[in-house]
């Protein structure tokens, strides 16, 4: 089954404690879909300026992912500047320059709309709305978002929340968004506001599953070494939805299967700047590591 | 197989968002105690001043946890009063007075020297020293120890780590006691020291195992109520070593399963002031709640 991702493209400008690279691809959009990719053909709205040389991105056309849907608008593509600090948990942003991103309207080519799995990413929920509106009868609809959203979309945000299956936020976000400070309770809140399913990121400490009638907890696969977590969640999302796009039937195994390919593919993204790790590995090694995580929370 | 303890026993008072206890029975030793007496016999050795009512741990006595060991001394009973905030990670000391616990100076009571299993708390490493020193042949030795003395008795703490089997830590103190921000890194670090296995807490996400040929990550248990996180550490402690003196082989899956019970065992503990809840549950009752976290893992 394809999957439609909706979100950003931008030249990153990271630091670590382990490197620095500059203009380096990346946005929501490109993660999720070199993520997806390995298990779904991909189909990309986006926006880059007349600078973007889409030769950067070469490797992701070869993995079947369709960037017929990326706009190319007059001036600069959106870039984002930022400084991790030792820890790898706090990050400095040095500048957001949205550029053609800030205008961005997402536009479905007709051959997108039958996409069954359709991935919004982190842009304006009144984007998110024109999308859901846009496709003809998605399977599976999943949403992610950020506290900027929260805070000042709130009315509309609670409409795609509506709207969708699966939400997936990190642990600071749920917490923003239902007031409550206890994960569960948090959880349970947000569930009853629509969604099927939430899946709630919490960076090294992995991730949960929450829905009416499953709970489900992974760990963070444990990583040698921490290059770059940019892209990490948007890299999960990648993951989850493409084994989701994979299953015949969406059953509570399956949602649970899609969590720990997730966190599989994630845990490659980071141990790289960029792409560049997400680019080198098979899906064999996906499966390896996949494999490695079910036995680590065995017992 | 019996398990000896010797760690704090202290009357707390304790406050939270859900409540206040004043004086309530706790320490490591007893925490410890409660814990690991649904799987097996518990010898304590600890100190007391003449203030205490024994008749608040009765129900030790009764889950045949040997308070013999527990000396009477002239002056107060340690005492400890505490606040959490709202968040329940962040806790403030309102004092400490240690009182007899000052100058304790463990005793071994004779028929205490063949316990197999030994549980050395939250004490000066010196002390902890002195413990090892005076038991028979321990077929496993678990040390629990906490920043006040890795930063005060560094060197005698060094020792006590070259001497036992099992280390159980907390994510932070793992950090500064090796020096090593990333836990993988810190983990194998603290392995070449002599021990045979780690434990690292993480509250609440969980807790990791670690060995020279063993990695585990348990989450902990979502309980719908956090209401008092005293005492959760070594109730952890208390299930994680108690299981294991149930055990007839040392493997690495029965490592494991003990870590799923520490994390079950704590996860009652918590659900309300002092020993309260681990005193009206039942053993069947963690059964069943470790067979909810044993599914809850499953993928």
């Amino acid at each position: 089954m394809s999957i439609l991702v909706v979100g950003s493209i931008a030249l990153d400008t990271v630091e670590t404690p382990l490197g620095k690279v500059v203009d380096s691809p990346g946005g929501s959009a490109l993660f999720f879909s070199a993520a997806a990719s390995f298990f779904a053909p991909v189909k990309v709205v986006g926006v880059v300026g007349e600078d973007f040389d889409f030769s950067i991105i070469n490797f992701l056309g070869k993995k079947k992912v369709d960037l017929s849907g990326i706009r190319v608008e007059h001036g600069q593509t959106f870039r984002w500047g930022g400084r991790y600090q030792q820890n790898m948990n706090i990050r400095d942003t040095l500048y957001t320059h949205l550029n053609v991103f800030e205008s961005f309207q997402p536009v479905i080519p007709p051959h997108y709309r039958k996409c069954k799995f359709v991935f919004l990413a982190n842009i304006d929920p009144v984007l998110q709305l024109q999308v859901l509106d846009n496709m003809d009868s998605p399977s599976l609809t999943v949403l992610d978002t950020m506290n900027f959203w929260i805070a000042g979309r709130r009315q509309q945000l609670m409409e795609v929340i509506r709207r969708v299956d699966v939400i997936i936020l990190n642990d600071e976000e749920i917490k923003e968004l239902t007031g409550q400070y206890h994960l569960q309770q948090a959880a349970q809140k947000l569930l009853q506001w629509g969604p099927r399913l939430l899946v709630i990121k919490k960076g090294e400490h992995g991730a949960v599953l929450v829905s009416a009638n499953d709970y489900f907890t992974a760990p963070a696969y444990p990583v040698n070494e921490v290059v770059d977590p940019t892209g990490a969640g948007d890299s999960f999302a990648g993951g989850f939805v493409g084994y989701l796009a994979t299953c015949s039937r969406l059953t509570d195994l399956n949602f649970r299967k899609a969590v720990a390919y997730g966190s599989t593919v994630a845990s490659f993204a980071v141990e790289s700047f960029s792409f560049n790790r997400l680019r080198e590995v098979s899906r064999r090694q996906i499966e390896q590591r996949y494999e490695q995580f079910r036995k680590m929370t065995h017992f």
